[in-house]
C-alpha cells in the first residue's frame, strides 16, 4: 500500500490527491503513536517527582527550567534556550485560620498568592459573612470597620469551566473591595467546586487606592460550617499570615523549537506554563499542558523529517502571577507577525472535546482535514470561531494579532483541585492525557505541513461565506 | 381502615391477625417519618457546628456529651444520664514531614493517634521503603536501625469495607514491629481510599516489649510520590511531631432510654459512639452513628406509647482509642443477661443493604416481619448469623453473651473520609441518613415491643432446622 502511493504519487497529476492521502496517514500514525508512547507522561511524571512546587521566580522554578530544557534537548528538537524576565516572588509562609467564637474550630486555609502577612500575632476579629460577592460591593464605605469580611459565594460546576469567571472576581478583586469599606482581611470560600478540607489558592491583586490587607481563601466545607454558625450568631475568627515577598527574582521561560524544512520563519506555537501554585505540584496546573504541548512536538520530532513550518513550543513562566503574556509579547513584539497560528494548552488532562477555529477558518480545505483528523479522536469542529486562547496568548493575539486555536476540554472535575495540595500526579489520567496529544500533534503537524494562512482567510471573512 | 382495624381488633380472636397488621402499620409510619423528620440529622448538624472535633477525653468531648444528654432530654426521652471513665488524652501537636532528598517536597502528614512525639528538633534520616507490611515483618532484627521504616502498603476499596482490617495492621501493630528491628520512626500510607492530599489518623497500640517510636501516616499521593523516588534512588525524610498525652482524664458515655410499658427490664440497645479524631468534626464517625440511633429512639419516643421493651441508645465515649468496650462491660457485667439484643452504628450514613440476625433467629415470624418491613427500605435478609456487632459491643457480645444484630452499610466511599479532616457535614447525604434510621426505627420498634429471645433461638440453633 506504501510502496504503491509512493511510486503512483510521483506522477505530477496525482500529486495534490496523494498529498492529502499521505497527510492523512501521518495524521493517523501520529495519533497512534500518542497512544503508545510514554513520552509525555513520562515527561509529566519527572516533573512533578524530581521537581515537585515550581512558584514563579523561586529557584524550584528555575530547577524545573533547566530541567525542562535538558529534556527538550535530548528528545530532539532543534533549538532549546531559557528565556528570563524579573518578576516579585511570594513565598508562602506558616499559616492559620480558626474560629474562635462561637467554639473554637480549627479551618483549613489558604493565603491568596501575594496576600500581604498579617501582624505578627495574627487578626481577630468577628466577621461580616456575605453568601455573594455582590453584597460585599454592595456594602457601604465604612461598614467592615473593625471586621473580616467573609464571602461565602460557591463556584458553580460547569463542563467549560465558566464558573471560574464568576467565582473569581471575590479573589483577584476582593481584597481591596473589602479594604475599601474598612475590613481588616478578607477571608472568602475556595474558588474551587469539590468538598475537601484543601483550601484553593490564587492570585490577588491589590488595586492602587486601597490599603493592601490579608486576604486567605478557606475549604469549602468550612465556608458550610461558618455559615451555620453565622446562621445562629455572631462568629469570631483568627487569621495568621506570615508569607513573604521578594522583588526582581527571575522567572524563567523555556522554547524548544523544531525547525521548518522550507518556511522556518513561519511559526506554529504551542504554549503550557512550567509555573506553578506551591501548595501541589503543578500536575494539572500545568504540568499537563506543558508534557501535552512538548508531547505532541516530540512525536513530530520523530518522524522522517519536519514539517515545512517551525513548530515552537513555550513554556511559560510566571503565568499564575499573570506576568508571563505581557512579559513574552514585549521580547517578540517584533515577530508577532510571524506567528502563524498560537494555541496553549492550561486546563489540566481533561480529554479535548471540541475545537474552534479563527474566524475565516471555520470551513475550507484546512479545516475539514482538521476535523477528519479529530473526530476519530472524539473532537467535534465547531462552527463558531476562537476568542479565546489561554491566557500567556492574550498579547500576543490581542495586541500582536496572532490568529488563536482553542481545543476545549472537559473541565468537569478541574476546579476541583485546581490551585490545591491535591494538584498531584494521580490526578492526570495517561490515556486522557495521550487524546490531547493525538489532538495537539495532529493539529500541529497539519497547520506546519501545510500553508493555511489564517490572517488571510479571517479578513476575507466578512466577505466570502 | 384504621377505624375499622380498631374496632374489629377488639374481638379476641382476631387479635393475633390484627396485631400483625397494626404492627405492619406502625412499622411503615416509622419508615415514613424517618423520611419527612429532620430530627437526626439536625443533631449530627448541630454536633458538628456547636461541638466539632471530639477527642477522648477533652473539654470538646466533655461539651459534647453535656450537649447530647441536653438533646436527649428535650426530645422527651425517659432517662438520660452520663456515664464516665478515665482515659488517657492525646492531644495533637504541630506536626511537619517533608522529603529532604534527593529534593525538598512537603508531605501531607497526620501523627497516629496516641505515638510519641519526635525529639524536638524532629527525625531526619534516609527510609527504607516496604511495599508490604509483610515484607516489613520480613525484614530482620537490626536491619532498620538509624532509618525510618515507611510502609507504602495500599487498601483496597470494598463496598464492605474489608480492606481496612488488611490494612490497619500496618498502623496498629506497625510502630513496634518498625521499633524491633531498629527503626527511628515509622511512616505508612494512610489507611483509606482516596487520592487527596489529606492524611487518615487513627489508634497506635503500643507492644510492650518494643521501644516507644513516632508513627504518622502520609497523603496516598505522598506516598506513591515516595515511591516514585525510591525507585530512581535514596529518599531521607524529615519528620516532627509535637504531640502530648495527659493520663487520668475523664470520657463520657451518653445514655438515654425509653422505658418500656410492660417489661422494662428487658432491653434493646442502640449504640454509636460520640467521641471523635480531631481532624475532621466526626460527620461519618461517628456523628452519623449517634445521630442514627438516638434519631430512630426519637421516632419511637413520639409514637403514643412506648414499647413493651425499653429502648436504650448508648453514645459511647473513648471508642476511638478503644477504651468503650471494656469500659461499658466492666461497668454493666450485671446487667448482660437484660439486654435482649444489642447493635451498632459505626460505618457512616451510607445506605443499609443487608441484615443479619443472631443464628437461630433467621427464619420464623420475627425474622419474616423484620424482612418484610426492610425489603421496602431497599435491606435484604441475609440467610446468615451476625457474627460482628461494632466495636463498642465486643465485650459485651463476646463476655456478656448479649445477641446482637449486623446492618451492613454501604462503605464504599467511607475510607475515604474515615479518619481526616475532610470528615465534615457535607459528606453525609441526609436521604441515606433518613433510611439508617428507618431501618434502626423499624428493628428497635419490632424487637422493643414483641417477645422474640435471642437467647433461646440461638440455642436451639443446634437442632431445630
Amino acid at each position: 500500500m506504501k510502496v504503491f502511493r509512493r511510486l503512483s504519487c510521483a506522477l505530477p497529476a496525482l500529486m495534490v490527491l496523494c498529498g492529502g492521502a499521505a497527510t492523512a496517514d501521518t495524521v493517523a500514525d501520529l495519533a497512534a503513536k500518542a497512544k503508545s508512547s510514554t513520552w509525555g507522561y513520562d515527561f509529566l511524571a519527572d516533573l512533578t517527582t524530581d521537581i515537585g512546587p515550581r512558584m514563579a521566580g523561586s529557584p524550584a522554578e528555575h530547577a524545573a527550567a533547566d530541567w525542562a530544557a535538558l529534556r527538550l534537548r535530548q528528545a530532539g528538537f532543534d533549538e532549546v534556550h531559557i528565556e528570563k524576565f524579573p518578576v516579585t516572588y511570594w513565598a508562602r509562609g506558616a499559616e492559620e485560620a480558626s474560629v474562635t467564637a462561637p467554639r473554637t474550630q480549627p479551618l483549613a486555609v489558604a493565603a491568596l498568592g501575594h496576600s500581604v502577612a498579617t501582624p505578627a500575632g495574627g487578626i481577630d476579629a468577628e466577621i461580616v459573612l456575605f453568601k455573594s460577592y455582590q453584597a460585599l460591593l454592595d456594602a457601604p464605605a465604612g461598614s467592615l470597620k473593625g471586621k473580616i469580611a467573609l464571602v461565602s459565594q460557591r463556584m458553580v460546576r460547569a463542563q467549560n469551566g465558566e464558573g471560574y469567571g464568576v467565582a473569581v472576581r471575590a479573589r483577584v478583586e476582593g481584597p481591596s473591595e473589602a479594604a475599601k469599606r474598612g475590613a481588616l482581611a478578607l477571608v472568602i470560600r475556595s474558588v474551587g467546586t469539590d468538598n475537601h478540607r484543601i483550601a484553593h489558592t490564587g492570585l490577588t491583586i491589590y488595586a492602587k487606592d486601597a490599603p493592601k490587607i490579608p486576604a486567605a481563601a478557606i475549604s469549602n466545607p468550612d465556608a458550610d460550617l461558618i455559615e451555620r454558625m453565622a446562621a445562629k450568631g455572631p462568629v469570631k475568627l483568627h487569621l495568621k499570615l506570615e508569607n513573604k515577598a521578594t522583588e526582581n527574582t527571575d522567572t524563567f521561560t523555556v522554547v524548544g523549537e523544531l525547525r521548518g524544512r522550507e518556511r522556518p520563519d513561519q511559526v506554529v506555537l504551542l504554549g503550557g506554563h512550567l509555573d506553578s501554585w506551591e501548595l501541589g505540584t503543578g500536575a494539572i496546573d500545568d504540568g499537563a499542558g506543558v508534557a501535552i504541548m512538548a508531547g505532541a512536538a516530540k512525536l513530530i520530532a520523530d518522524l522522517p523529517q519536519r514539517p515545512k513550518r517551525t513548530i515552537r513550543v513555550v513554556m511559560f513562566g510566571a503565568e499564575e502571577i499573570d506576568k508571563a503574556a505581557e512579559a513574552y509579547y514585549t521580547a517578540h513584539r517584533g515577530e508577532a507577525g510571524s506567528i502563524v497560528v498560537a494555541g496553549e494548552s492550561d486546563f489540566g488532562a481533561g480529554k479535548i472535546f471540541n475545537a474552534e477555529l479563527p474566524a475565516g477558518a471555520l470551513d475550507g480545505a484546512y479545516a475539514r482535514q482538521l476535523a477528519a483528523a479529530l473526530l476519530p479522536l472524539g473532537v467535534d469542529m465547531l462552527n463558531k470561531p476562537s476568542h479565546e486562547g489561554g491566557a500567556d496568548l492574550e498579547f500576543l493575539h490581542e495586541q500582536g494579532g496572532v490568529p488563536i486555536v482553542d481545543f476545549g476540554q472537559d473541565g468537569t472535575h478541574y476546579f476541583d483541585i485546581h490551585h490545591t495540595a491535591d494538584d498531584t500526579l494521580d490526578k492526570v489520567d495517561p490515556a486522557e492525557l495521550a487524546q490531547n496529544i493525538a489532538v495537539w500533534a495532529s493539529f500541529a503537524w497539519l497547520t506546519a505541513d501545510g500553508d493555511v494562512d489564517f490572517r488571510a482567510l479571517s479578513a476575507g471573512a466578512g466577505t466570502a461565506k
